[in-house]
Formats: C-alpha cells, sequence, structure tokens
C-alpha cells in the first residue's frame, strides 16, 4: 500500500476471482465457464470487427442494444450492456445505494455483492439463507434497502419463482430490487417481463455462461427507463467507451444464432442431472441446482479437502472458506467428458481414504 | 430520473463523447482516431483469441502487462492495465483523491477530469492556462492536492517537457501528480522513466492512439508499486476481468509490430506540418501541437460556427462550448487526403463568407 492510498480504501478487501491458470493443465470446474466454444457467428463477427479497430466504439451500443433488447422483449431504452454483469451491479450499488439505502443481500451469495457495498462506502446488511440454503422471500419483506438477490442463486444453484420475486417487489415499493440472473438460462424462470410492472426492478444477466462469452466482457441490465437513464448517467460519468468493438460485434452474432445456445444449455442441464445423480451415489447431498454448477458436501470429507485432493488430481472446483457452507464444493458442469473424469477421480479419492 | 437515484448523483453532468455517428458519411476529424488501421498482427491476433470467449480472461493481463512494462523501461509491478485509459484514470481519482487530497488541474483540458471528480464526491480546483493556452509549472508548486496535467495537453496539443514535469514532482512530494499522456507518442516525451526517481507519479497512456486501437480499448498506468497496487485494490473491487480476451491479444500483438506504429506516427507528425501551413496561410491562429490533432482559431469565424459549416459539407471537427476556447475547433489528424479535402472546404467555406 502507498503512503497516498486513500483512507477510504485502506481496510477494503478486494473480490477474489475464481484461479485462472494459463497453463491450461487442470480440468476447470471452478469459474462456471462453458464447455463449449463461443458461437461460430460470434467469433467471424469479432474478427471481423477487428479491422476497425482505429475507430472507437458506438457508445450508445445501439445495435446490439436493440438486439438485447428484442431478446428480452422489452424497449431499447430499458436496456443498458456493460463491460461484464459486474460492471452493471456495480452501477447498481453506485445509483440506488446511499446512506439512506443500505443494500441488502443474502449471507451466502455471490461474493462480490459485500466487496461492491464496500467500495461503494455503502451500509449494507445481509439476511441469513435458511437452513436449506433457499432464500425465503418472506425474509425480504419491508427490506429496508436496496435488495441484491442472485436468482437462481450462487453458489447454492436454488432458484425462487417469479411469483415469489413478485412478492418482494412488492414488499419493497419504495426501493430498488437486483435481481441478478447471470445463471438463469439452465433452468430458472427469468423475471425480466416484470420490468413493465414494477419500477423497482433492474434484472441484470450475462453473456458468459450461457452464450459462452466469458471472455468476451459482456452483461446487460434490464429496467424500466427511468432506472437505465440513472444507469446511464453513470456510465457515462464512469466509461463512456465501456464496451469494445469486438464484444459488441461478437454479441450481435451470438444473438444470431439462438438455437447454439439454446442446445448448449439443454447439453449442460442433462450433464447436471447425471452428475447429480452420480454424486447422490457416491454419498454426497447436493442441492437441486438450476444453474451450470452444483453444490455439494459429503458427510466423511470436508469442502477444503475434497477442492485439495482433486486439484491434486488435475481437477479444479471451487471452495469458499466461508461459514455455514465451508463443508461444500461447487462443480461447474463442464463437458460429458469431463464430467466422467470427474466423477471416477473423485470416486477413487473417496475409496483411497 | 427515477425516483431511487441516489442524491449523490442527481447532479451530475456526465461526460460528453465526441460524436460518432455510425453511419460513417463523414470525414471524422473530431475524435482524435489514427486515420490507420490497426496492425495486421492486431488483427490476427484478436481473431485467434476469439475462439476461446468462452474462458474468462487472465485478470492479471500477465502477458500483455509483462510487454507493457518492456515498452516503458519498468517492472511487471509497475504497470497497471485498464478498459482504455479512461479506467485507469478514474481509478487514480478513486485511490488518491478525497475531501483531505482535492482534485488539482487546469481550466481546459481533458473534459473528463471533471466529471471523475463530481463522480467520486471529491472536492476539485482548476487552474488557468496561461493566456498563450500552456500550462505554467510554477502553478503547480504546492498544489495542495493530486494534480492531474494531460501532457501533451487537449484540446491545445501543447506540452512540457519532463524536466518541467519533475518540478512539479519535487513541489508536490506529499500528492500524487497524475501525467496524462494520451497523445504523447506524436513528438512529445514521456515522463515514463521518472517512475523510478518519484514514487508519486502516475503516468497514464492509452493504445487508442498512436496504435490504431481507441476500438478496442486498451489504456494503462505505469507508476511504483505501491501506487500500483493500490490501483488494483481499486480493480479488484471494481472489475477484475476488466480486459476481455480479444482486446488482450490485440495489444500484444501490435507491441509486436512497433515498426508499424512508429510509422504511423511519423505519417501524422508530417500530415500535421503540412495541416499546420496550410492553416496558417488561410489566416488561423494554431498552437504548436505535439499530438494527432491541431487547435486553432480564426479571426473571422467563431468556432461553432466553423464547426457547423464543415459538418454541412461532411467533415466532423470538434468545437469545445467553453469560456476561453469557444473561438477554437479542434482538427484531428486524418489521413494526408482527408486533410487536403479539410483544407480545401475550409478554403471554400472562408471564401464564402
Amino acid at each position: 500500500m502507498s503512503r497516498f492510498f486513500s483512507n477510504k480504501y485502506r481496510s477494503l478487501v478486494p473480490y477474489t476471482p475464481g484461479e485462472q491458470p494459463t497453463e491450461r493443465k487442470y480440468i476447470k470446474l471452478n469459474t462456471n465457464e462453458s464447455p463449449f466454444p463461443p458461437s461460430d457467428k460470434a467469433v467471424a463477427a469479432a474478427a471481423e470487427a477487428a479491422r476497425l479497430l482505429q475507430l472507437y466504439p458506438d457508445p450508445t451500443c445501439g445495435e446490439l442494444t436493440a438486439a438485447v433488447a428484442t431478446l428480452c422483449g422489452v424497449q431499447a431504452d430499458e436496456v443498458l450492456l456493460t463491460n461484464g454483469s459486474d460492471e452493471i451491479l456495480n452501477f447498481a450499488f453506485m445509483a440506488f445505494c446511499d446512506d439512506e439505502h443500505p443494500a441488502v443481500f443474502p449471507d451466502i451469495s455471490y461474493g462480490f455483492y459485500k466487496v461492491f457495498a464496500e467500495l461503494n462506502g455503502v451500509p449494507y446488511r445481509t439476511v441469513p439463507l435458511k437452513d436449506d440454503l433457499s432464500i425465503d422471500p418472506a425474509d425480504y419483506a419491508a427490506a429496508g434497502g436496496t435488495v441484491f438477490i442472485a436468482n437462481p442463486n450462487a453458489p447454492t444453484g436454488l432458484a425462487l419463482s417469479p411469483a415469489e420475486v413478485e412478492g418482494i417487489l412488492q414488499a419493497n415499493p419504495n426501493n430498488v430490487v437486483v435481481i441478478d440472473e447471470a445463471y438463469v438460462d439452465f433452468g430458472a424462470e427469468s423475471c425480466v417481463s416484470l420490468v413493465h410492472k414494477y419500477d423497482n426492478l433492474l434484472v441484470t444477466q450475462t453473456f458468459s455462461k450461457s452464450r459462452s462469452m466469458a471472455g468476451a466482457r459482456l452483461g446487460f441490465g434490464v429496467g424500466c427507463a427511468a432506472l437505465i437513464q440513472d444507469l446511464n448517467t453513470v456510465k457515462y460519468s464512469t466509461n463512456p467507451y465501456n464496451i469494445n468493438r469486438m464484444t459488441m460485434a461478437a454479441g450481435l452474432g451470438v444473438l444470431a444464432d439462438e438455437a447454439y445456445t439454446q442446445a448448449n444449455c439443454r447439453a449442460v442441464c442433462a450433464t447436471r442431472t447425471q452428475t447429480r445423480e452420480a454424486l447422490l451415489q457416491l454419498g454426497f447431498e447436493v442441492a437441486e441446482s438450476k444453474t451450470n454448477f452444483l453444490f455439494a458436501r459429503h458427510r466423511g470429507f470436508g469442502g477444503a479437502e475434497l477442492y485439495a485432493k482433486l486439484k491434486e488430481n488435475g481437477i479444479l472446483v471451487r471452495h469458499f472458506n466461508q461459514p455455514r457452507i465451508q463443508d461444500y464444493i461447487r462443480i461447474t458442469i463442464g463437458s460429458s467428458q469431463e464430467m466422467q473424469v470427474f466423477v471416477n477421480t473423485l470416486r477413487t479419492i473417496l475409496e483411497e481414504c
């Protein structure tokens, strides 16, 4: 730390991304990436866009914003594109949280919410998940602040229904409710159509998971036009050209290949079912995931131990050294072949101990 | 504006980017883009990187950081890459400005400094340029805050020498001095080697101008390791995966093609000299630019008038409706052919009036 670092950040603890070994010798089941390559249309469009890199990108992202609006069944002025969905989440913390509007989110959820709150000097309150690690919507009645809920939740994989989300929206008419749908395409129901009914709803999504574009950094928010206008005020005061030309083109490419995305999502869900059954047979307790990962624990082994043994054997999963969930590991659904190797490796580990 | 927008931003006036017409029917001399296409090596590397978009990028940007460090003659832990240089500038406002460390910058400079200060709730003070629009280093002796100086300055195009910057660094040992070198490659001298001598110096640069990569969004900061560590704390609390795979690859590609960059810079400087002479002959007053743009005014015409007449004739330049410089237009140096069209068009406009 330098002697110049502002007091306001001296105790800030940054987010820790999942390991990203550059040597690629692991089976990576730790950062919820897609096992499928990006759409050929995305790759081709990005390559073409690279030829015009001397020109700034369109700061309004006009064409891609319109395409995302069509995908979501909303108007273009109800959509804002960002450099990954982390950026739209940070913009929401900036725009809709302050001393009078603390952030409220589950005690076990995406670890970045706490960091965003601290970064922005916003007070926050965590709401414990139930013992089965599910969210009780009743716990968010009159939450007294801006609500952030990952739906499906991470790392549990459990989802609320749109009706349950509506209950939360109705119980908090004077606060924004942010529904983070990073994983919604793997079997949960999106709340995006509710933005026409509730002016306090912001839905965020990402191209990282279901659209195989984690490496492109593309996320977005959907809300009523006034909310999006506020977020645009923040964007144009932070980084007006936040999306580069290649990512914009790749986004348009993958949206023109929706059948590919849907087929990949179906494949992930099928592999998830097989993997879950195999884990249950190995004696694991595994939540009913609506995401591209499973959250599991075994009576005989701690999460840290399983993580370490799997890593020794060339497989990366994610372990969170955090109260209530330190016994669990989070396993990204890779390809069918990768998951067979994973299950076989796990079986050997359990047998050896 | 929604009823939920935080009070802290309700009077925030965002930055206004230069016009970016998507139809491309104008000769664009308004946003300081390069007239040359990106390096073939950058294009090829970006296209190749697009094939692995399903994987997150390396959040440390290890390979590219090392390459930039080599370019600058510093160590890798003295470099931080960002999503355009706007992001490193915002990180610097976040990390090194607060109530006790107000921001200090010229009254006429990059318009975003004021926006970053207001975004971050940081008090700021502007220091008037001299009558000839140059910066007097003596005005920054004991500036009493974190100093931001674009060098060369925009939109004037005028540069300080490294010795003058050293004077400012020595006069402000207890405050960070940020030297924004977005335009340094067109004839000014970089202060990057001074980071080993002054722990209070942060130099920022961009791949947008001299490296024909405005559309890729790649900037960076160079400073002592402790300053860079602070900026990394901010980055990992804001957007750990801030640089996408394609931009990272393109950055490595163009750095492997330094001869191309240098040739382009020489061509821009030669065209700038020709254009400046033509403008002087047309009766313009034109500052001695060390950048890829010229800042000029004509006794007979206001800046707004010239801007409008040029736009009618298919040429975009930038006009700033701001005290002291409303008589000027800022003209990006385009290709030799574009600048001939520009000069001829301008001659016709002047003759017609």
